[in-house]
């Protein structure tokens, strides 16, 4: 569509981002937008439907207090320490606006989450890519190095584990960078940080510059109901209520409020799924490997691999014939590699046949 | 809380909306956030049952199209005309940073919804606030004059029933506002347009300057549920599905989306509740009335009352003692005004039984 004469001048600028498709088609083998296999706890609907009747005629509580304390409860921290938001989209996007638009452009990998530069073009923040690293070694490659953090920045935000890549930074490089960085805002974007990872929740209380955000949509399996949030030190978390409060009072729905209560607090399920991914993408991973792959080491709910003598477009292609579809993205250094979720054990196998015949 | 170097400048300078209050005491007679007395159709309660287990893990349409099909359907427009938000706020939030952002300051009623001039500060959107109509007579004081837009602007936008006044402007005034204002986008906002008013969507085909903003939050009695949109011209909503996409990709969760539906979808159960509303404001007004009250004519599902005798805040406060909250509003030429939901007939009972005990 063609630009309008209404538009506010912002608009014409925008290059909005694109996400996973979400296929309507019944019987796809779905490995493209990192949800989890499992669904969620069995508590969850049993919450949302004791929520149900006469109460969705009122307003939710604008503050979803029951939510922050259980994340509270949960994490080990004050509740004036936690920020809630419809999605971790939200979550992010309050943050760039209320966090991170300074005189300094701020810093985040060249490769990842793409949602980054699209925020920036909604609120005019400048960023500066930082190369992940070249490496001749599939371990080394594509990694995160602090020391290339060390310059002017309006703030600093990475995924960890990052994404696409799935590799994990430890808690103590994130330590050292946040000592080298006291004057701007770190956010750890852990959306995946639960399958395998070590969280920097247990960094906040010493660092007042340190933004955590986590979702429900990945290891609490409730991307359907769009709950996200950041812990982080009090003054940081009250920029980001007053940006909320300026925009939309009241962003969590009542089913998504109970329904995350519920899932947070049924810690054995949440455990036993996580459990099982992490297993079943070890396995994965192994199997890539014995058909040829190159797999970077995931730490998230997802692989990203990439075959020597097969182009990935192509594969991706050919997976999407027999119903599997997989994440490909056309950049630059990462066009041959493929993003795949893990799923059930049947699916993966699914995928891991197909694979083979596309080889062949 | 202090400022905090951490903040981005905006921040500083956000004066943040403060929604009407949400206690959380039982037994309250609830008549200050203008929620619908009845419950939504018991359909939206089915619908969200046969949502809930395994495609919680699942992301929801991006762009909820099944919902935007129905209310296409429901207002005999083009899909291409509407624009879904998670509430009506945050439609209103994306259209001032989509659409009122111009060299020129957009023009709004002095009196009216209290969150204009919060998104103004949010995207630094220059206003001009426009006196209502000051008039001894009751029944024309505290209007909009369409007259007084007629002057240079970035845009206009007021609520339609207007809020906290319930006056109502005809079509035919919107009709020649429109066609006295076709350089800047003219937003109406009919959150309780349903309760008596005619609705400008009839009038979007013609106008594509006009956008027209609903919740299911009034008369859907879904404000536990959070979901609004706007209709208007393809361009229009071109323009806010940017912003939206900039923002947050996923903002409507899976139930929101069924529970809409099926609300939008249940055409009797939504016009016998809205018969009932209309039916028991026009007894509250004249009970009102009985008691010495100056009533405005209300098209909403709210009054807006005042006492030549006795002061608004002491009443506010007289009420709430007795377990009856409505909302009072610390402002010059309404403060001496009583803002009351429409509740059940016997909710209402009870507010007159006890404003009599007040006024004796």
């Amino acid at each position: 569509m063609a630009d309008n004469k209404f538009w506010s001048d912002i608009v014409t600028k925008l290059d909005p981002y694109v996400p996973g498709e979400q296929p309507k088609l019944a019987n796809l083998v779905k490995l493209n937008t990192n949800e989890n296999p499992y669904g969620p706890s069995p508590t969850v609907a049993a919450a949302i439907t004791a929520e149900l009747g006469d109460s969705l005629r009122l307003y939710p509580d604008p503050n979803a207090d029951v939510l922050k304390q259980a994340i509270a409860r949960s994490l080990d921290v004050d509740v004036s320490q936690v920020f809630l938001g419809n999605g971790s989209d939200e979550v992010l996007a309050h943050i760039f606006q209320g966090l991170l638009k300074h005189e300094e452009p701020i810093l985040f990998p060249d490769i990842t989450y793409s949602f980054y530069p699209v925020y920036c073009g909604l609120y005019q923040v400048d960023f500066l890519p930082v190369p992940l690293s070249k490496d001749p070694s599939i371990d080394k490659d594509l990694s995160i190095n602090i020391a290339d953090y060390q310059q002017p920045n309006g703030g600093i935000i990475f995924p960890n584990p990052n994404a696409p890549t799935g590799k994990l930074l430890s808690l103590a490089d994130i330590e050292s960078l946040l000592r080298m960085n006291t004057e701007s805002v770190v956010v750890v974007d852990e959306a995946y940080i639960d399958f395998g990872g070590e969280s920097a929740v247990e960094l906040v209380g010493r660092f007042p510059n340190l933004l955590v955000t986590q979702t429900f949509s990945k290891s609490r399996s409730l991307a359907g109901l769009r709950v996200g949030f950041a812990v982080g030190d009090a003054g940081l978390i009250d920029a980001l209520e007053r940006v909320k409060n300026s925009f939309n009072s009241y962003p969590l729905d009542r089913l998504a409020i109970v329904g995350a209560v519920a899932a947070i607090e049924d810690i054995d399920y949440f455990e036993k799924t996580c459990e099982q991914v992490i297993t079943s993408r070890e396995s994965l991973a192994a199997e890539l490997q014995s058909l040829g792959f190159s797999v970077l080491p995931s730490k998230a709910n997802f692989v990203f691999a990439k075959h020597p003598d097969h182009d990935a477009a192509r594969l991706s292609a050919g997976l999407r014939k027999e119903g599997i579809i997989v994440r490909h993205f056309n950049h630059a250094r990462i066009d041959q590699y493929l993003r795949i979720t893990v799923g059930l054990p049947d699916q993966n196998q699914q995928l891991i046949a197909s694979l083979s015949r596309l080889l062949d």
